[in-house]
């Protein structure tokens, strides 16, 4: 059957349901590049304003997903589960989860991407560690998730791979912000890499780039419905991104931080969202093991080695931060109401640890510490932030960012948790 | 000042007005190519969905005024008025209106189109007579309109040049049908073209792109504060298409129909309709003549004879209908209740008159007689449309295109004219 981009455009456009058709013959024909960049983005905006449809989702991304290979992760002696995360600042949470719920008994493939903006990246954290690599094939994939239960790697370019195309267009087209686009492009990759269990962690707050509960929660039951019409397992947490998750924000401080939550230790927040996750997971492959002990007794960092020796890192070096140092302190004294996980994202980036464009290189040692958390007393001349960059300019940079960060008032501030809300089917 | 093509698009698309200086960066940016054309698909989508408001688009069309060049009508010895119909089946209007007024004393800068789809284009028909060339120079354009008073040629490439960027964008993306872009186009090129009042002539119903009342007056109200606020004294007539205008629907044919008009006869719609474009005209510019008598006594095709010989074209040449010829006959006795304007459209083209693409070239004498207008009492086997077409592969597609298009019932319709309304400032 033949179809028209014009008519597929104009169908979304005055509201109605695209059928099955026009959906496959629309992504397969600009696949081929004869549905233009132009027509796509035109379609890609109509779908902005007036969504999709259940059925339409389902096949668009089962479209996005038959545009490449799928990883098979059958015959392995463990059932898999994934984790993703929609973005966050200081969520080094993959390096301690993969290693941690593999140490439980399940294998996690988490196939991941780099830092854009004022989020980082888990690929651009694990780089500072010299040696690793980030690219394997799918062969040692399977390798690795057999003898070590966990990967972290590089999304292979083989994976839905419609979904590069769409995003760039997306990127300068101001289409982005579409729950169902956001939702096929996620799910395309997670259901393409073959895991048998997905947990979803929706980031909501000033730090995040969906900003209001109810459009988390959107977000969330769309995906959550698109993973299990698709026959993999998914759950999806709410959690809070208004201020920074621990306190390191910067690619080699927060591997040194996550070591630290995989030796036990760590900040109670980074601990407390991981092991909640990580039992999210657990169950959803029916593992009954308490990951506190796995943390507790060394066997989650013992995994976390071998992962990280598996892909020619060496766990035993030492991670420093950059060179030029500085410190921002309180000008009045009073209780720490804000952190602006924004702005300290944004400070991060500036500082070197993060990039405007994917091309870009990133500093290993540059970022920040976070001193203070929102509730904490401060007294004036104390310190709030540590800043480290490669250079003076790149520090001066971040200092500027940091300006107005972190706000102190007379009262103490509610907290909420990071916690938020369950999503499941 | 600096902009970015994803900040116009995502203030457009989250339902805000574009301010003067983003909306001359990105059509300038977008002449330069600086602007991608996936980028302004998706700006024109979010304007398909948003509109805009008055100041916006004034700004808009004085950027694409601003594209290229600007003809100057001053200087002339008569006042400037022109008319244009948003499309229309058999619209052959300009070829009788132009000579007519020139005749009561104006002059008439038709600065005209070709067809496309259903809808004919009075360059096209033109083109019917042999010799008669479409392109003027600008110089050529003020000679004629000194000497003649009325000129109908190719509006030149030079005004408002961005309009065909974004016509041909537009129509490949599903964003022709919006108000505002609609109304920018037409009004850019007729403000830029210099004249010095306009009647619009809004079709609506079955054979226009514009089917309800409401809509048409929409446009109409947009296009006349466009031209108002550009200093053209601006009135639409909201007409009815329903069924084609006059009987003739083809190029030679609707000069020929046209001809009958200019020396006192032809079909009344046809006159009627001429008639009460040519009051509003002289109206505009002031002029106290009853433009009836000018059709009656000769005068209008006395300057429509000297209109084709300045242009090169034989006033006199016989125009002959294709040579492959059939009819369709009635297959029951009553009252014809519905002549489609549409469906005799495309047959028309089926038979060869129109074209798909612009390339295309059309052929001469090929199209419908209408032998009946709604409200006519016929009998079974009576001739209901002659069929002209330069072979039988044309005529057969043409016959199969006319299927159904007029109905016989029982009752008389109810007729509601063609003049509906009369929109001013």
């Amino acid at each position: 059957m033949s179809f028209s981009a014009v008519d597929v455009i104009t169908t979304k456009r005055d509201g109605s349901a695209l059928s099955d058709g026009q959906i496959t013959w629309v992504l397969e024909a600009y696949q081929r590049g004869e549905v233009a960049e132009e027509q796509m983005s035109a379609l890609l905006m109509a779908v902005f304003f007036r969504g999709m449809a259940d059925r339409e989702l389902r096949t668009w991304t089962d479209c996005m997903i038959a545009s490449g290979e799928t990883l098979n992760l059958g015959g392995l002696s463990r059932p898999s589960v994934d984790k993703h995360s929609t973005g966050g600042v200081g969520d080094k949470i993959s390096l301690i989860l993969a290693p941690l719920v593999a140490a439980c008994g399940a294998c996690v493939p988490q196939l991941s991407g780099r830092g854009l903006g004022h989020t980082g990246g888990t690929l651009d954290k694990l780089e500072s560690i010299p040696g690793w690599r980030a690219a394997l094939t799918n062969d040692e994939i399977r390798t690795q998730l057999e003898s070590v239960g966990a990967v972290i790697c590089a999304a292979g370019a083989g994976l839905a791979p419609i979904d590069r195309r769409l995003y760039a267009l997306r990127d300068v087209t101001g289409t982005v912000e579409s729950i169902p686009l956001i939702s096929s492009s996620i799910m395309s990759k997670k259901i393409a890499e073959g895991t048998h269990a997905l947990v979803l962690d929706v980031k909501v707050g000033r730090g995040a780039f969906i900003k209001t509960i109810e459009r988390a929660r959107e977000l969330a039951s769309t995906m959550v419905a698109l993973g299990e019409s698709h026959g993999v397992a998914t759950v999806a947490r709410l959690t809070a991104m208004d201020q920074p998750l621990g306190r390191a924000v910067g690619n080699a401080l927060e591997v040194v931080e996550s070591v630290d939550v995989l030796r036990g230790g760590g900040p109670s927040d980074v601990r407390d969202l991981t092991l909640a996750l990580a039992r999210e997971m657990l169950g959803l492959v029916g593992i009954d093991v308490d990951p506190a002990v796995k943390l507790d007794d060394g066997s989650a960092y013992d995994v976390y080695r071998s992962m990280i020796q598996a892909q020619g890192g060496d766990p035993d070096a030492v991670l420093t931060p950059a060179p030029i140092h500085d410190v921002i302190t309180a000008d009045t004294s009073g209780f720490v109401t804000v952190v602006d996980a924004l702005g300290v994202g944004v400070a991060a980036w500036r500082l070197g640890a993060g990039r405007a464009r994917k091309e870009d290189p990133v500093s290993a040692g540059a970022g920040v510490i976070c001193l203070v958390r929102e509730g904490d007393r401060v007294e004036v001349g104390e310190p709030l932030f540590e800043l480290y960059a490669d250079d003076d300019e790149h520090l001066a940079r971040g200092r500027e960012a940091l300006r107005g960060a972190a706000t102190i008032g007379d009262d103490v501030p509610v907290s909420i948790g990071i916690l938020l809300e369950r999503i499941t089917k």
